[in-house]
């Protein structure tokens, strides 16, 4: 009997910059995909958990958060771009578009923008990618949800392979967020109680640090939550591999998949900075600093960087933020201002975030 | 950078007797948050299970049972009332009203009865609440889902602080178990067999103790539930926080919501006591007698206390019962009639439970 | 006050060849279910992803897996049949018949066929049965969803209780595959880049043996899993009775339902096998050949062992095939050509497999 060694996903070899891959799969997003996700980051914002509220804001029904759109989208690249790679190192220009429903089905395409090899390491290297995710709209076509770019170290399958190196621009891709239009005749007053009384845009200053209050520990959950994603990359569920040849993966263990973190780290924020929120407009750019493990507890703060108009709605504003995460390690004889001795605290994600944030002269 | 720590809940010194809160979310419930927390508990309500079963009994659609509906219901109060408490102390009339569906949005408030500070414990005192859920029901309106009263230990602020102690009367609130009337014209006897054969309102006899056979091991899944419940309380979930002053927490671990062990204790219940329920009535009082942790395994027993007539429903009588849970510890030594050697039997719930369960002689 | 020790399910001393049981509960498939079950095994095939493919098919929807089928079928049987079962031996002749689909109500029936004593083990015995699954639709009555047999291992409640041994026949259950017809008309082509491109029937050879590459770490989600599904067997739930008697149970700790590294390996060799599969047939035989326990590792393979056309459909074949699970176990000093050094690889399920696959000609 003839045996035959399958292997899932591209490794670095496999990439050339102009290329683009139409993702299998699509997902259609489910009330159980929807309700696991949205909540187990501690979303607080109502347009994501009432669905009379996001009715009345002029939504269709539940609205899913900028984090579990992201999950989504983000995971339908990750067969052909990131199964095989070690670490995700940089999101750039991710926008949103459409408001993703229960119901809705996704679709997502990435074009190869620049592939580069590793002077240090032979074995890995740094694909550069723009992915967009699309929606069905029935018969009117499609929408754009997300569109990003990001840059991933990736394996390759063998360590003399020649790679296809280079760089090519990144499309120019239309994605607005969507927003459903201010009405003067709906009474949004009567539902104020239901958001926060101090997360409005006359409530924020520039130069502000808000530190979050919650922490949440995360555990193996994270094994089930990737698999649900179609997050198929092996870092994330194979212990097996890890355990073969520890040193080869970050930190010898199972890695928490990216995405994880990053809701989390939105939701712990969101009591605070995204509950008044009506959408997420732009990721400018966002890191993961170090990882994160199955019993590592994560903490979460939002720097206000700026405020501005949003152009053709006085009822909205900008708000420029930059999320970040921690998580305390153990460190004998640490001393610091922003850690109980005998711990360190570890800077795990950063996003540069700007948000659509409801005016409270319009909405209470 | 100014930095602002947030905090999120109140504290002892924060609540004042006959003040209302109107709590922040509201929750729809999805068939996610449905399937989760109907199912992990093992509850056996073909009601609940079954489309099929509960529409020929004249219900929506699946119905939520009563430990979902005060799941979700208990939750929306937490981030007001308890997320910073110490320990939940007491339940205490709580009666369910109409039934709850997949698709029906809750939104729940909270009036304050009273404030006591601990006599012993400083930092500490009982805050005495009775909330009210709603669920909207289209253009009619809306309509009580569940209301109760709980008493909860929780922590000042500041050990220092004034407090508001004294106590005002609860509310009279209407809710009244809501039923589908019995229907002669119904074929109830062709899905007799879809529920247990011996859990009929005459096959029980007061006094009389039900050992429920199945035990129910808990994981640290118990985190990923809480959260997705919008229970906030970071007793349930923040691991750092009780590494850092593990004597000042019940237990010194990452204490189980006690929500999870009351749904457990009614779902091991469920085949012997709760199959042939139309719904539970009300629970005059319950409590937790004993902390619950990951990894300890959840068994109940049901005493039959008493037994009458349902008013104006010959098909139903009201089951008069204690539903108590237990778990078993590790004691050298120990000795007991009602646990192996070397283990002991401990009590950590109890709960005055009033079911309305179906006559054999109106369903078979 | 009288105590009553509850026993749910059946002993073995309680099997007579011939009686049927008609099982409680029922199951309604929710979109919470779909979601839990469909992904945490990775399953690749977009008909149980996409419902936009799944509709351009000619499916009502998105389309329960051959997985979850099995799963919420099968575990209506586990009360009445296995709930006090030390192991499953053997599964026979499973064959599917109708879609299900989200919304469909399931109920189950068993027949007992056979019941035998142990020889070697006085306190067990083997109980073989015949079960079939069934979904009501609307007025037009039922469909079969699911018919198979199993051989399983039982305790007996009471070592010197009489059994009830003989054998009887299995009835005849009239279960096809029901698949949508192939129309010519619908553009399949545009969809092609949603499923694997190299996995047609035109790809395969017979005496070829594909090890799928991903694995699947299991952690203590196994517990809540088979909660959720209605599984009521206590080896796999219940560690205190497992303490009390460690040698007594497989492995001398919780055992993960065998349904679980079922539908693992399933959805670990769906990207190979299953990406451009119409539906399973039939799993003529198959059976857990070692315990998996939570932290092991399952990956999959697949032995191509025939290949036939399927009667009446052109666009489709029949792929004939043996669906194989393994995980690796430490051993010290092990060597073998399919282990790496330290390690041996220890072969879990085995199951025949029938696939009905797209030909490239009628899709591409």
């Amino acid at each position: 009997m003839r045996t035959i060694r399958k292997q899932t996903g591209h490794f670095l070899e496999d990439f050339r910059p102009g290329h683009v891959y139409r993702h299998k799969g699509g997902k259609t997003v489910t009330e159980g995909l929807f309700t696991t996700f949205t909540e187990f980051a501690m979303t607080a914002n109502p347009l994501a958990k009432n669905a009379r509220y996001a009715r009345a804001y002029g939504f269709q029904g539940l609205l899913c958060p900028p984090g579990l759109v992201m999950l989504i989208c983000f995971s339908q690249t990750v067969e052909d771009i990131s199964e095989n790679a070690r670490a995700n190192l940089e999101y750039i220009d991710m926008r949103f578009g459409a408001p993703l429903y229960v119901g809705d089905t996704i679709e997502v395409e990435t074009k190869i923008l620049g592939v580069k090899s590793s002077a240090s390491r032979p074995n890995l290297g740094v694909v550069h990618v723009q992915s967009t995710a699309r929606k069905n709209v029935g018969s009117q076509g499609e929408a754009i949800v997300l569109t990003w770019q990001r840059k991933v170290q990736v394996y390759k399958r063998d360590e003399n392979a020649e790679l296809h190196p280079g760089d090519v621009s990144p499309d120019p891709v239309a994605c607005e967020l969507v927003l459903p239009p201010y009405d003067r005749a709906r009474d949004y007053k009567s539902l104020a109680h239901l958001s926060s009384p101090d997360s409005y845009f006359e409530d924020f200053e520039p130069d502000t640090r808000i530190e979050h209050s919650r922490g949440r520990t995360m555990t193996s959950e994270h094994i089930h939550l990737t698999a649900v994603l179609d997050n198929t990359s092996q870092v994330h569920c194979n212990q097996f591999m890890i355990d073969q040849d520890p040193a080869q993966y970050v930190g010898g263990q199972l890695i928490i998949f990216g995405g994880i973190p990053f809701v989390l780290c939105l939701g712990l924020s969101s009591p605070d900075v995204g509950d008044n929120a009506l959408g997420d407009i732009v990721y400018p750019t966002g890191r993961h600093t170090a990882p994160l493990f199955a019993g590592d507890t994560v903490f979460a703060a939002t720097e206000i960087t700026g405020k501005r108009d949003y152009p053709g709605r006085p009822d909205l504003g900008v708000l420029e933020t930059r999320l970040l995460g921690h998580k305390f390690e153990r460190a004998e004889n640490a001393k610091s201002d922003d850690a109980p001795p005998g711990w360190k605290k570890t800077r795990i994600f950063e996003l540069e975030r700007q948000i659509a944030v409801k005016r409270r002269s319009h909405y209470t």
